[in-house]
């Protein structure tokens, strides 16, 4: 998408044709920097050190790191050190596994004087792939927002989201706000209600951003607001993203994404989950049950990372010394609360027999 | 309650017999300092600045306000006055408004040489009044809490909570963090989740540091958390405060407050409110359709203020430049999902009827 009218997107090759460029997330949204990997030990450092997140993004800059490694060492064992180093960087990464997997099956076919230019070119193809799948969940869910703008009958439709599922967290478009950009695209008069997404604030730090480059009116608010908006007829529509979604329609999300979905049943408003199909674990039938959920660092909880009013970035604690902190970072919305799954081959209803209208094949 | 073992109120008559000690509020939860208030000027910076916050407190702090101005002067023209400028502070407090106008008529009727005194008597009356109605509220809440105990058969019983509604914004006690430490008094096995609850913190920077110094065990997590929680069978009920209640039931409070309430009822876990009963609007019928929402500056959701690693407060922003914020600051909670009120009374349910049986004199 767009930073203040240019085009990005979150990975690509650099004019010499040969590196890589991303933008250094660990900035956001303070300050904003493109760094370079010219080497496989710096795509897996990006990576560690998260200055690219993001499940699909985590995927391309590994497929690109590949390339980075090909590029100075041709033979089988330098594929297999790359592919361990690289996987190692996320151990329980899925999207990272897959990109890396393919990545090595392609190339290992090949003689290797044929690998670097096969390389850069399956790691382009594996970020077009994500952007199509992006751009498709974007034009279904674009018609839900234009729906939504019918139902009102004027004025600015509001939607609500939480946490960070935009083009940042992937290579381009997003997957819940892949819909908002395509409708402010066509024209469609909205604005976007921004969760801020504690404890890690990607919802105020990482959308709040891409949001306001890009220029799509929104504004942020406490994860406590969304029930009260939505008891004032102030939200017309919730579009989240989903880690992992059950074959019945259970969405594992960031921790809130419940709260806000019994909100939204509550007072009738619709709440769409988007999502690219990889995402579908067909093996679950019950979120609740069988999802097991993350505990993180309570650092995430007691302190906060910003900027001072002088400009320096400090890390300061909020809460009193001697209290434990308890930090869960999923929930899961039961399919019963989820009114549509905003999918790439179109939108269908949470359960199982919706997901059979679109997945007949799986 | 206590701090460390030593048992406190919120405010004070000092040693000396005449001037006030309070807790400084400002600055919890990193120091605790006891503030002396000598003048009715220094009462009225106490309120204004919120070295002491919580409507009863405030109410207490203005009743001992009026005796230091009265002590240094008796006439008609000094009880005006002083009653003009504190009530000047913190204009929509209806607390303040209440025992400003209590003293004012108390010492009106009396010879300018007898008011000192009553002054004084009538601060500390009004103080052991809030105490005793906080501590009523307790000990019929402390029943909720031993049948819930009961009920699961054993182990800890875990309580969530929104917000600070404890001693520390009321003279002793609290109103509901009152049955939590009777209940914990009387040696029942508990544990609080407390909301941090942004935009301000007041659960994870005062409820927690209550709770921590009283010594009673906790969690501090994301306001984002509870309805994991309670999916998980790992809340057994929630009690918060209100700042105002209808006389059908329905409770305004802290932003947030609704979400979690929905949280309980869809797990069918007991939500109880605990208030003194002047916080009833016996006007009011509908909670969402009839109270106004207060909306704060934007800057509580932007910057936080806490401590860096080497000691100094800071305070930081943690949003993009150019992201609009809103802020609402209270919420309405719609009596179908309050299983009881928690009053100085007793408990009843949340209709019309169930305050009725409480308060046929109202």
């Amino acid at each position: 998408m767009k930073i203040d009218g240019k085009p990005y997107r979150t990975i690509w090759l650099a004019n010499d044709g040969w590196s890589v460029e991303i933008i250094d997330q660990t900035l956001l949204p303070h300050d904003f920097a493109i760094a370079r990997l010219r080497t496989v030990e710096e795509a897996a450092h990006a990576i560690r050190a998260m200055l690219v997140r993001g499940a699909p993004l985590i995927g391309a800059a590994a497929a690109y790191g590949m390339a980075l490694a090909v590029r100075q060492e041709q033979d089988d064992q330098a594929l297999s050190r790359a592919h361990d180093l690289l996987l190692a960087t996320r151990p329980t990464a899925i999207n990272l596994r897959w990109a890396l997997e393919r990545m090595r099956r392609r190339l290992i076919e090949l003689p290797p004087s044929e690998r670097a230019a096969a390389a850069y070119a399956e790691a382009a193809a594996l970020c077009d792939e994500d952007v199509a799948i992006n751009e498709a969940i974007g034009e279904h869910g674009a018609g839900l927002i234009r729906r939504a703008a019918t139902n009102r009958g004027g004025g600015t439709v509001n939607i609500l989201t939480h946490c960070n599922a935009g083009w940042l967290a992937t290579v381009d478009w997003g997957t819940a706000l892949s819909p908002i950009y395509k409708a402010f695209e066509e024209g469609v008069d909205l604005h976007v209600w921004v969760d801020e997404t504690r404890p890690r604030n990607q919802g105020a730090s990482l959308t709040a951003w891409e949001l306001n480059h890009h220029g799509v009116p929104h504004t942020i608010i406490a994860d406590n607001v969304g029930g009260h908006l939505m008891q004032h007829g102030m939200v017309d529509l919730c579009i989240t993203g989903t880690d992992r979604t059950t074959a019945t329609g259970d969405v594992c999300n960031k921790i809130g994404t419940y709260l806000k979905a019994l909100a939204a049943h509550d007072n009738g408003v619709p709440f769409y989950v988007a999502l690219p199909s990889p995402t579908i674990d067909w093996t679950l039938e019950d979120g609740v049950g069988e999802i097991p959920i993350e505990q993180r660092d309570g650092a995430e909880v007691s302190a906060l990372t910003g900027r001072t009013a002088d400009g320096r970035i400090e890390t300061v604690t909020v809460i009193p010394k001697g209290s434990p902190v308890a930090n869960y970072a999923f929930d899961v919305t039961p399919a019963r609360l989820i009114t549509g799954l905003i999918t790439e081959r179109g939108v269908c209803a949470a359960s199982r027999e919706g997901l059979r209208t679109l997945f007949s094949d799986r």
